[in-house]
């Protein structure tokens, strides 16, 4: 391994008002040291290290530039955040970053005065710092407000009506177009093609061009509303750029990896503008590290690596991921059946829809970061008879509710929803986490939701989908990497709201929705030593409920747990509901519903979040002891 | 009032397959007959009127120009659809729009084969209109699609999304922008007065002029490929309109009211494209019925009317409207305290946020069709130490779903939700049902969901929202009226988490969240008269719950209702999680609890709606009868 960097400069800089105090020659210098003390540090931790290289000179620009923190700096996404928190009085922590009561691998407003806006989801930027903008004309502040943004996630429709109220308001906001042109993966969509329109068409603009094109701009905007009235009556169209005629000044595409442009540009952005501005700003991500530049991810996210030879640790891997299962079981499904076509918003490997594509080219359609696009739009193919499966992690459906309920379930249209990253997800910490999902798809009408317990149940699931032709049809599953059951070659069509049945026991039941189950058969385990028969069951459908299974359950023991890797309102209110409704919590039954805890939970490792849930095999039998010592307690008071 | 219109064309147009065999000389007269009778129908009917007015001959020429239902047309919204409803087969049914067991005032699939995709929402047209061009090209099929989406629902991400996409994939597919430069109200945003400028910057394309820029167009595009590779290797940026930048062939503007440009236009379109295609029609919303034309909302939506005089039937109205009552709190709130801010997407008139803009002009925010944007824009101000009230109904609240989680919920950032339009909402049907809120709001850690059950509660929870600086705060109050209760000159605080008693009983509690309390009044009257004595509670709050309230009514009481105008997995779960958990429900609890049916339910009178859900004062009473009998039934068993 190689020796920590010398980073002489660097270690000058506490604060970035530190690196205002530096000549703009030294910068250079210390972007260098940034960088190899990024590398440095990632190498040790994993985690996003492409994208945080393709914006150390930005970085170091915009903090000697702009006024931070009393000038809004918002990065978008936040993968690309890590020189900012290096520069922001967090780099004796950034060893600490994604593991437990570390560093977020995010921006995030509780962990630095420098994030006044959090991030994780992509394209919100442009959104908070108009907000915040709209914030200071109302109290007649004068700070600026800059969000970063890269091409990618202008893809999402969220930018765009952010881009379009900019333009309507007028206030002063930068945005930093930081194009890489890649997000994760290379981006889709006919943005992105004019985008490298625009940056191929220009040489990158001078210090002298700039002047002048600012000159010009004031001297219109002196008397805008004239001149705006003028255009009017004449009809002018303006025939700029796209941004221009959002009603934003368009500067660039500017050279972001050389300062000598990218400071005094940002200097005149700063020191003239009086409306909103784009910056366009042409990146590599991966930039300066040779083992990134060459892949093809650009070392998007990563696990701990070798610095000089680039070779990322492997984590051993016994059991196959979920990820990977879906993704052949879909193909095998796929060779039976043509009408099966496959969606992903700009996950295509996240998702394992790489792979698919890569035997069914004309059957998978990556449309860009435009979750809302891809849900109507699966559902229109699915109002022409075909079968799509619309691949969304489940933090990231969450963008495309309405478009769940209104287009697809509300219509009964038959789109297949895989649902990756239920539960905890590690590292990736709060705003990953998928635990709402159950909650929000069960309760609507006609949905059939699922959750697979094991890879083979996966394997079952994605066949059942396939099969399913009567409306909407989702199934859960968890980041990370089966449990190592055997696998069937192909799925089975599983039968529609019909559960089973691991082990049969007397006295206690644990009704497990997904992959707790192995969890649930641990504690059986336990509970039967200490002498409490114990059943267990796996329900696979939250909805249709399998009411035979959980009558039988309910009337045949002294308690019934419900345990789910999910929020309130979603499986056991499911239970609850069926139960309450049909008379069936009056004759004893203590009933305890397991679900997330109530809050946000912070990165950590998996076992660790588990325990503090109580949703490992202890916290369940902790659960049972308690029903049955409350009942004494209760009879005692 | 006037006699019904004269109509011998229209009489022999059952289908377009009739109108497809009349002259186009024939066509205007036919579109003049249509106009009258759509003014005709919804004098006596109500609903939207003039959007259709503004569509009447664009819905003519597509119908003629183009093979329906074979050809897939799409109407965004769906307001504007009524003339389409005329001209497919379901004339003789229109008296019945938007009645019980009558016609939807949207389009439905299950209503018509000419109706290839349900719409309510906006600006899904593009999006599902891609996905039935993708199928078509899978199956190689040659079918045409047409979206047709007006300029206000361009305004949102999820169009701008779906035209990006559009772009890249290059299906053939044919967008008509119906630019009336107005949806509900007068548009905002910067891209209306990009619209405004390509509008008047030129004539009317003529016909001639058409068939040049195609035949330039077709040659291109012959050589696609190779124009493409030497595009970009020269860097060539092409300077056309926005939606040629996106890589739209675009046509227009075309004055869409005049059939002999409208008709040979969209026959070339049909005709010549080879992808994707934008046709550019302007319109005029509540065109050529005066009354519309001249009021400032266009004849939007109506009551039943006078033909000739325009004047609409007014309800009578003993009670404020929930919307109107939170409008005034609101503003006596904000005369207060000068942090408080307001937020619409596009809705000023429907929330009440016209009245609030009149007072507090510069405090007011319309972000256009945009609600992704205005929850995290509202965010941005929540971050800087404002108290923005997001105004959104509930039903395009979950548009914006991901925001609430992820820039609101997890930073904890105080927004306030004014929910409008929660529960049923009457003749507007399943799309527009305020169901799912309570869930996918009380779900999250930290939210405070609240419901008024009256219209004085109204005024408490505006004034408690406004005083609530924790994090985020939601009260949800349905479509229509007041009860009549007195009003108090301003709102109070109220104590978050608690509940109040309505009137003690014995055996029986109702807990009532939301305006059913009135309901649960009239269900106790009757209950206590059959000699059961009714205890009825106001939650409040769903979250956090008022946990004495709920463990006082369950330990005092023999049965406990909770009645909500809500989807399962809400108010009732946090109920149910709170007594299964602390072990309240295993002492013969009689528990159940009432929620809005598992079901879509189309449009009815509301009375008829509460009456099938079992959520007015003969269910509740019914349940509460069930409740009791069933255990007499389980002990015989």
């Amino acid at each position: 391994m190689k020796s920590p960097p010398n980073t002489p400069l660097l270690d000058r800089v506490q604060t970035p008002a530190d690196l205002r105090k530096l000549n703009e020659s030294e910068l250079p210098q210390l972007a260098e040291e940034l960088r190899a003390e990024l590398i440095d540090i990632v190498s040790h931790t994993g985690g996003h290290l492409g994208a945080g290289l393709g914006v150390v000179e930005l970085t170091v620009a915009l903090h000697h530039v702009f006024n931070t923190p009393a000038d809004r700096l918002i990065w978008d996404v936040g993968h690309q955040a890590y020189p900012h928190k290096i520069l922001t009085g967090r780099r004796d922590r950034m060893r600490t970053l994604r593991q437990e009561d570390g560093l977020s691998g995010f921006t995030k407003r509780a962990e630095s005065e420098y994030d006044p806006f959090g991030a994780a989801h992509s394209s919100t930027s442009i959104s908070a710092g108009l907000g915040m903008a709209a914030a200071r004309d109302l109290q007649g502040g004068s700070n600026n407000v800059i969000a970063v943004i890269g091409d990618g996630a202008m893809s999402a429709g969220m930018a765009f009506e952010a881009l379009n109220n900019a333009g309507a308001l007028g206030s002063r906001l930068i945005v930093i177009l930081n194009d890489n042109d890649m997000s994760i993966a290379p981006p889709t969509g006919a943005l992105s093609g004019y985008l490298a329109r625009l940056a191929v068409g220009k040489t990158y603009l001078s210090i002298r061009d700039f002047g002048k094109k600012l000159t010009a701009y004031l001297g219109k905007r002196m008397d805008r509303a004239i001149t705006r009235a003028v255009e009017h009556a004449r009809g002018y169209v303006t025939g700029g750029t796209m941004f221009e005629e959002l009603g934003f000044f368009h500067v660039g595409p500017i050279d972001g990896h050389n300062l000598e442009h990218l400071v005094p540009v940002l200097k005149n952005v700063r020191d003239n503008h009086d409306g909103p501005v784009i910056v366009h700003v042409v990146t590599q991500k991966g930039k300066g590290y040779g083992p990134a530049e060459e892949s093809a991810d650009k070392y998007h996210g990563v696990n701990k690596f070798d610095v000089v030879t680039g070779t990322q640790a492997k984590a051993p891997a016994n059991a196959p991921a979920y990820t990977k299962v879906f993704a052949e079981s879909l193909i095998e499904e796929a060779r039976h059946d043509d009408k099966i076509v496959a969606i992903t918003a700009a996950m295509p490997s996240g998702t394992g829809l790489d792979l698919f594509g890569e035997v069914f080219p004309n059957r998978t359609f990556d449309v860009g970061i435009a979750e809302q696009h891809a849900v109507t739009f699966a559902a229109g193919l699915a109002s022409e008879g075909y079968k799509p499966f619309a691949a969304i992690y489940s933090t990231f459906l969450q963008r495309a509710y309405d478009q769940v309920v209104h287009d697809v379930a509300i219509q009964k249209l038959p789109v297949r929803f895989p649902i990756d990253r239920a539960g905890f997800v590690g590292a990736d910490g709060p705003t990953h986490c998928g635990a709402f999902d159950t909650t929000y798809l069960a309760s609507l009408p006609g949905f059939v939701v699922m959750a697979a317990a094991d890879e083979a149940e996966l394997r079952h699931m994605v066949r059942t989908a396939a099969a399913y032709d009567e409306g909407p049809i989702a199934f859960r599953y968890p980041r990370g990497n089966g449990v190592g059951v055997d696998m069937p070659e192909r799925g089975a069509v599983l039968e529609i709201g019909k559960g089973r049945i691991i082990k049969q026991g007397t006295k206690v039941a644990l009704l497990s929705f997904g992959t707790r189950l192995s969890d649930c058969v641990a504690a059986a385990e336990e509970l039967d030593a200490a002498g409490l028969s114990t059943t267990v069951a796996d329900a696979r459908f939250a909805k249709p409920l399998d009411e035979d299974l959980v009558r039988r359950l309910a009337r045949e023991h002294e308690v019934l747990i419900t345990v789910e890797e999910g929020s309130i309102g979603g499986f056991a209110s499911q239970v609850l509901h069926y139960l309450a409704t049909n008379g069936m919590l009056e004759h004893g039954l203590k009933v305890r519903p397991l679900v997330l805890p109530d809050e946000f939970t912070d990165q950590a490792k998996p076992e660790k979040m588990y325990a503090n849930a109580g949703l490992d095999a202890a916290g369940i039998v902790r659960t049972v002891f308690n029903a049955l010592g409350q009942v004494e307690q209760a009879a005692r008071a």
